[in-house]
């Protein structure tokens, strides 16, 4: 049956977004196919193609939703902590650790943004139109700056290293849940075999380590007499 | 025709796997088909699928080959450099940036490589037997084990700082090159867009930067008085 009005359109939008939301966080993004989304739905799987272009339509528009709710949720935190302390004493060292903590947190509590964060630039850019990649993409470089900015008022780094941290912290996450998904056949197979098992990345521990030093190199880096170029007061 | 001694077997192999390398580098991993493959080694499909199981069989095997290489390029570069210095000077700053240079270099001319990265996780370990994995696992397991062992010989890290750093450049270099390869229509689609064209990655500086910042920001880290576990000289 065909939505009527554009009301009765944006809830059978939404509706498939969910359906395809809960389908995607059960099996992986991978393993979620156009007909399994159309069947949860009870519509046909060509009438489901009158509000969405593919398969990569939808999920796209469920990464741009996930990248807005992250960046609400980081922006939120960052905002709360104390403003950014000089680089070189414990105050910095004990804010470092609190904001790699906090990406890494807040990134691991979303499994399938972490999902949708790998597959996008491989696999969900590619079967779409130009104009929806366009409109996916405008959302995550504002919302990426939108984060990039609000770090800089607790973290001493310029501009240029605080987005290269934002863009670390969601490729590693993406890069990272992939090797390791909870619940995986593959983490099942690496926990079953004494050799693969030492491998096993914890993500959570793992990320906000690795952020943690970015931001400690990235800080050190800034304070350099040298750091001409983007440095931390730089609003370039 | 069947190969039918094992010398036979191993060049039919081998022309299998080049075959797949010369079109996984000319057109991307995602495209090559196992068609394509067979097509362009004079094969049919069926006789094809007798030397390897699968599509991603025969690009496990050649991520394997790519890790052995690289791994091989850079721990002779990194065995050729002055053995690590104190974390706190000028020498260390200059030691940093080279190795971050040297890692970013090393991954960046190897494009099937940094493409292979991306896709190893998220497709190529899903549709081939346990004991392919298995063998691709142990593969890339030992070759980064052995650059993070000699990684330590010219950075003051510790050694689960030295296996972070190699794991972040692995994958930041599959997800870089993901967003940003050259040539691809996605790319052309990038650069035609004046507001997407500012987020176009070059992904040897992006890399070789944010690689530094790790580096000097593990470094630190582990000189710190408080850093008891995994501290630069613990072999653990």
């Amino acid at each position: 049956m065909r939505a009527r009005s554009p009301e009765a359109k944006r809830r059978r939008e939404d509706a498939i977004l969910a359906a395809a939301e809960r389908l995607a966080t059960l099996n992986g993004v991978r393993e979620v196919t156009v007909t399994a989304i159309a069947d949860a739905v009870g519509m046909h799987k060509s009438a489901m193609l009158r509000y969405f272009e593919t398969r990569e339509d939808i999920f796209l528009r469920l990464a741009a939703r996930a990248w807005k709710d992250w960046s609400a949720d980081v922006c939120g935190r960052l905002t709360a902590m104390s403003p950014r302390p000089a680089p070189d004493g414990q105050a910095w060292e004990r804010a470092a650790r609190s904001i790699a903590d906090l990406l890494a947190r807040s990134l691991v509590i979303r499994p399938l943004f972490c999902d949708l964060l790998a597959h996008t630039p491989l696999n969900l850019e590619r079967n779409v139109s130009t104009e929806t990649v366009r409109a996916f993409k405008r959302v995550a470089i504002a919302e990426a700056a939108q984060i990039s900015t609000v770090l800089r008022t607790v973290a001493p780094i310029a501009p240029g290293q605080a987005h290269n941290v934002v863009t670390t912290a969601t490729s590693m996450a993406g890069a990272l849940w992939q090797m390791a998904a909870p619940g995986t056949r593959l983490r099942s197979f690496y926990e079953s075999d004494p050799e693969l098992s030492h491998s096993i990345v914890d993500v959570e521990p793992r990320l906000a380590d690795l952020l943690n030093a970015l931001l400690t190199g990235y800080a050190a880096i800034a304070a350099r007499p040298d750091h001409t170029r983007g440095a931390p007061n730089d609003t370039a």
